[in-house]
């Protein structure tokens, strides 16, 4: 018997409440009793957003979202100021350069954080830009984009909106739509939210539903502004992902009942024991600047092959990690400790990871790192 | 208590095998452990689909699908044939529209299915049209178009692409994709194919795949030459819908074992049952000509509105049906008997109407239909 821990930056573990939910007879999402589910998803996503907008839901994967934030509130050679800091940065200017906007690109050396001082110089240098897109967690390299501090410059220096997308952020880290003036925001039920694929979530600002008025980009199942109406009405304009929406309704129940303070705290504290841990070990961690509270991106060893590290842990000790991807392949691996993640499961993974490294011959002192989680975490 | 019944055209009921193997812990759709299932789903796939063409799998409901259809193979201002018989084919002339297409609209009334020599009429009368659009069961109206006899006026009179709707169809009727020559079909998976909404399917003829090379619609979420090169790797370009994807490989198994023919002749069976037992309750058919075997809409007697028989149906007998849209409504209701669908299921659709009949004061016999049931079901 091999047990299976999926430590993945998404899809992440899905709660048994939630798994029990959504194993109910199916139902139908035009019939009476999707309408209460559907509206306390919306209420629930509010609050986890931070909003007083509407949070609508898609059937897509989070990358549905990110092209719904593109198609619906901007126009053929718009200038789109994108912050490519990773695999993620780069999904964004594809989309944008897809719908024939203009992309000004402020690429960010792997493993580091755009400082916002470098968006004040872009945006001081290029006048009409209309959006600023960014990563709240670029996933690929483990690395936070400071939210609050590119709003500020944003609102200062233009009338852009600010498209975020938070699809591994979300849950994990503490995003005030509101009050630090995001106008749109993307997510995905995969992540924090502790479900399987295929939800986007996306927020929309009032300054941003403005501009969608006069966006001419052609779209039709992403049409947020026909979703924005069936969904007040409770309704999606086509068929619903009822077992998302079932499943999400759990996981905002979750989530709501340990407060979003809590959420967040727990995020922190988690990815700050793996960091302990890993230094402990005698890694290195592949952020050099603000890492992320939903994922750690680990330097391998040196002479050890990344790719290997993951290889053992997924078929000796059956944790299921995530490589690195592109120019960092082979270099990191990266472990989550996203949405419905506890003390044992990070204790779990570093202790995975010692063993690991025993089993390629690499200098570890067994142990020195979970120690080092459980000082934290005692 | 009251029992629950969903007999709507979909989401229909999820078979248990299907619900126990979603409701396993999540696993990562990058890991090793998820190509199996992948390739399993699109080698049942193929067969459901009576194709040696790749049916791609995509995260979003069946209209997802429909749009990649127009996206993926067609350019502004091709003219484009829409058999519209109800609302999803309005939804072809909504979709075809949104990316300008020039839609030559052949309108079919509800209830009545398309005679094929009045298509052959529109294609000798117009030249260099280069699709041709319809669906399998208008679900709206109950009413099958004959895509058989269709795809043969269309080859014979024309290089367009037939692309074919069989979000409702599939499962429930004998769609012969290659011997037929359908290039393009759509389906979905909370239909025939048992399982949640969230996944869309589609089938992609050689002669498709060539003018997608000229397609230059903007597209990225639906970007089908990328999915296929990297569904043949067993992956999808963005998340892959696990669950569903899981899900779908347990009723791909389901209707294997039972073979295809007798899935069609089950199917066949049920939608025959239902009518006649409808005529001998004194009921009329909505669907003229061509019923469908996934869904029957039925006439609500004289002076009886259709929308409180599904209310009562509903909130005293359990029963889930759907009303009827747009002109249809108040005029009819519609049980499906589609997916993980048998004898008795028709019987308790049937004795259900009996009685809200009776509810209602309507003249009904009780047992007349289910005695007719029984007869064709024995």
């Amino acid at each position: 018997m091999l047990k299976k821990y999926l430590l993945a930056p998404g899809p992440t573990p899905v709660p048994p409440e939630a798994l029990a939910a959504m194993s109910m007879p199916m139902i139908h999402h035009r019939a009476p009793d999707f309408i209460p589910i559907f509206e306390a998803a919306r209420a629930g996503l509010k609050n986890l957003y931070q909003t007083t907008s509407d949070v609508l839901m898609l059937c897509s994967t989070g990358t549905g979202g990110m092209v719904a934030a593109v198609t619906n509130f901007f126009n053929h050679g718009d200038k789109a100021i994108v912050v490519n800091g990773g695999k993620f940065g780069e999904r964004w200017i594809k989309i944008c350069q897809s719908f024939k906007l203009e992309v000004i690109e402020i690429k960010v050396k792997w493993g580091y954080t755009l400082n916002p001082s470098q968006l004040e110089e872009v945006l001081k240098n290029n006048s009409g830009v209309k959006g600023v897109f960014v990563q709240a967690t670029e996933t690929s390299t483990g690395v936070n984009h400071d939210i609050e501090a590119i709003a500020a410059v944003v609102k200062k220096h233009s009338d852009a909106l600010l498209v975020v997308d938070a699809i591994s952020s979300l849950v994990a880290h503490d995003l005030k739509t509101d009050a630090w003036g995001i106008d749109i925001m993307v997510g995905g039920s995969q992540k924090g939210l502790m479900l399987p694929p295929g939800l986007a979530l996306i927020s929309v600002s009032e300054r941003a539903w403005k501009m969608a008025e006069t966006s001419k980009i052609e779209k039709f199942y992403f049409n947020l502004k026909t979703e924005r109406k069936k969904q007040q009405d409770n309704q999606t304009n086509f068929t619903s992902a009822v077992t998302l929406i079932i499943g999400l309704n759990e996981s905002l129940k979750i989530i709501q009942n340990e407060g979003l303070d809590n959420v967040f705290k727990r995020h922190a504290l988690l990815a700050h024991a793996t960091r302990e841990a890993v230094k402990a070990i005698g890694m290195g961690l592949y952020a050099k600047e603000m890492p992320s509270n939903a994922v750690t991106a680990i330097e391998a060893p040196a002479g050890v092959d990344g790719q290997k590290i993951y290889k053992i842990l997924r078929e000796r000790y059956g944790v299921t990690a995530a490589g690195g991807q592109d120019e960092a392949k082979g270099k990191i691996f990266r472990i989550a400790h996203l949405g419905y993640s506890d003390r044992f499961d990070i204790i779990t993974a570093i202790a995975a990871i010692e063993m690991t490294l025993k089993t390629l011959g690499a200098p570890v002192t067994l142990g020195k790192g979970v120690a080092a989680c459980e000082e934290i975490l005692a």
